[in-house]
C-alpha cells in the first residue's frame, strides 16, 4: 500500500507552504514516515529542493518574498526532475492569488495539482462565489474542467471533496468515502497536498499510486471519526489514522 | 446561544494574526463553525477583507509587512463596514508595540478591542511591568481606564483575566468563571478576540452577544478542565469543548 | 528538579524561531511553568530581549529578516548577561543556513549549542550528508568534534540523538533513555533547545542542570510512549509529560 511504501523510502519534501499548517502537514509527513523540510527563502531554496524527493509548492499565506522562492524553488525542480505539487489555496479570493497562480502555472511543469471545486473554478476562469480558503458555491462542469486543465498542464489534477476527482487528462476516477468532519479541522487538504508528494516520490505509476492515496486518506477519515465526535479530538485521531495505515497498511481499516 | 449562531451563518473571519497561534485559531474558528482565512499581504488584503464577515488584528509576530497589511485591510473594513477586532498581544513590551498599536487606534475604527490587564495598562498610558505577552504585574484602575478607552474610540474594549470585563463606555459588566488552565495554553486569548469577531459579525446587539461569548468561553474552558488536569490534553479538550457549545448550546454545560 | 525549579521561577523565554513548531514550543515552554514570547523582527527584538531571562535562536525557518534580527537580538542579549541558545536547524542543508550559523557564531557569545549529529558535523566542517532538518548520515568522531567546539566557542555543546552527549569542553557526559517516538513528531528537538534557555537561565550550575534537563526530557518520552504507540497521542501526551514532571519531578516518572 502507498502509505507504507512511503514510510519504506522516507522520502525527504521541501514545503514551501502557510503558517497556518505548517505544523500539521509535518507531523502528517512524519506521521507515514516521511521527512519534512520547510524552507522559503530564495537563499536557500534552490540547493534545499535539491535534496529532496518532491516539492509542495502552497500559496495559502503567500508574500512576494514566498513566491519568489516558489518560482526559483520549482524551476529548480523541473531541471533536477524532482516532482512539484501545486496547492492554490484559496486562489479564487484575490487577484494576487490569480496571477500568482498563472505564473506559477506559466513557468513551473507541475506533476500534480491538488485543490478544491472553487479553486478549480478559478484556475479555469469559472465565474465562481469562493470564499476564503473554503470551496464556496457555484457551478462548474467539474470533469471536464479538470480534464481540460490536466492536458493543458500536462500533469494529473486532484479535485477533492466530498467525492475526489482524479485525472491525467486522458483517463479519470472519482473517490468516494471519506468523512465531513475531514473539513472541520484546518489542514487536511493541505497535508494531502503533501502527501501526494511523498506518494508521487516513491511512484513508478504516479496516477494509480495517487488514486490509493486518496482511497487511503479517505478511509484515515472514516477511522478517525469512528474514534471521536469530537473536533479536537479529531485532528489527533487523523494523524494517529495514517500513522497505522502507513504501518499496518489495510488492516488497519477493520474496526 | 451566540455559538449556534455562529455555527448556523458561518461567517468568514480574515485574521491578520500570529504564527504562533494561527494553527489553533483556525482550528477554534473551524470548532463553532465559522470559516478562519488567514492572509497577511498587502498586494491582497484589502480584496480579502471584502468578502470577510469580520477582520481580526493580532500584533503577536508584527513586522513593517504585516503592519502595513493591517493598516490597509483596517482601513478597508472601516470603508465596507465589517467590523474589525483588535488583539495588542505584548503592546506594553517594545516601543514597536506600543506605537504601532497607537498608530493602528488612529487609522482604524476598531469596533472591539480585546485585551488583558497588561496590555490596556500600556495602551492607557499606566505605569505598568509587563511580561512579554503575558499579562505582568503593577496597579490600574482598570474600570477606569477600560471605559475611557472605550469612549475614547468608541468601541467595546474587553479586558480578560481571571475574571473578565467588558464595557462599552456606558455599560459596563464583570464576568466570572472559566479556569486557570486556560492561561496554561498559548492562544486562548487570541483565539476569544477572533471568535470575539465572529460573534460581532453575526449580532444585532453586539454587547449583549459578546457578554454571551465571553461567558460561554469561560463555560468551555471548565466543561475542559473537567476532562484533564494534564496540559497537553486541554488544548484539545477546550477545541472539543467550544465544539459541542456550538452544537448543543447550554445543554453541554451540564457535566 | 530542574523542571520544578522552571515552574517556581517562570523565566520569560524570548524565542526568535521557525513557524513550523513555534506552537509546540510555545505550549512547552508553558507546560513547565515558562512564559514564551515570539517576536523576531529588528524593530523590537533588542527591547524584548533586554526583559527576557533567555533567549532562543532557531534558523530553521529563516530569512534575511529575522537573520538580522537574530544578530542584534543575540549582541544585546550579550551586553546585558542573557543566556542565548543556538538550534542550528538543518545548518548542513544549505550553504545559507551554514554562512548563518558562522556569522551568529562569530558574533555572539553562546552559552549552549543544542543539535543533532548532522548540525554537528556541518558546524565542525565534517563531510556529511545531512538529509533535510534530520540528522543523515556520515561518520564523525562525535565527541572530539563536539568538545573542540565547546572549546572553541566557550560555550556548553548538547548532541542530542538515541544518547544525548554533553559536554563544557572540559567534562562531557553520555545520557542514556528516551524513546524513538521523540523523532516522530516535529519539534521535539526545537522545544528542548527552548528548555535549555529556561534551564540555563534559572541555574548556578548550568552544567549539572542541563545534564538534568537531558535526563528528565528522555523520561517524558519514555511516559509518553507508555500511554500511546499513536503518533498524533504522542505530541498532546508528551507535552502532559513534561507539565506533570514540572509539577511532581520525579514521582511522575513511577508509572
Amino acid at each position: 500500500m502507498i502509505f507504507q511504501t512511503i514510510r519504506q523510502q522516507q522520502p525527504l519534501i521541501h514545503c514551501i507552504t502557510n503558517y497556518v499548517v505548517a505544523n500539521f502537514q509535518a507531523n502528517g509527513l512524519l506521521a507515514i514516515g516521511a521527512s519534512p523540510v520547510m524552507a522559503d527563502d530564495c537563499q536557500e531554496v534552490e540547493e534545499m529542493v535539491a535534496i529532496a524527493q518532491a516539492l509542495l509548492i502552497n500559496i495559502g499565506t503567500l508574500n512576494d518574498r514566498t513566491k519568489s522562492a516558489m518560482l526559483l524553488a520549482g524551476i529548480k525542480a523541473n531541471a533536477l526532475g524532482i516532482p512539484v505539487i501545486l496547492d492554490p489555496v484559496g486562489v479564487g479570493a484575490t487577484t494576487y492569488r490569480k496571477e500568482t497562480v498563472r505564473h506559477l502555472l506559466e513557468n513551473i511543469q507541475f506533476a500534480v495539482i491538488r485543490c478544491n471545486l472553487g479553486e478549480l473554478a478559478a484556475i479555469a476562469g469559472v465565474d465562481w462565489q469562493q470564499k476564503g480558503v473554503d470551496s464556496g458555491q457555484g457551478t462548474i462542469a467539474m470533469e471536464v474542467e479538470a480534464t481540460s486543465l490536466a492536458q493543458r498542464y500536462q500533469c494529473i489534477v486532484i479535485v477533492t471533496g466530498e467525492r475526489d476527482f482524479i485525472t491525467d487528462g486522458k483517463h479519470s476516477q472519482w473517490i468516494a468515502g471519506g468523512h465531513p468532519q475531514m473539513t472541520e479541522v484546518t489542514g487536511t487538504g493541505c497535508l494531502l497536498s503533501a502527501i501526494c508528494g511523498a506518494a508521487y516520490s516513491v511512484s513508478h505509476s504516479p496516477y494509480q499510486q495517487l488514486m490509493e492515496t486518496l482511497t487511503y486518506y479517505k478511509k484515515a477519515g472514516v477511522l478517525a471519526s469512528a474514534f471521536t465526535a469530537d473536533i479536537g479530538d479529531f485532528q489527533i485521531a487523523f494523524l494517529n489514522a495514517i500513522h497505522r495505515l502507513s504501518k499496518d497498511g489495510a488492516a488497519s481499516c477493520i474496526l
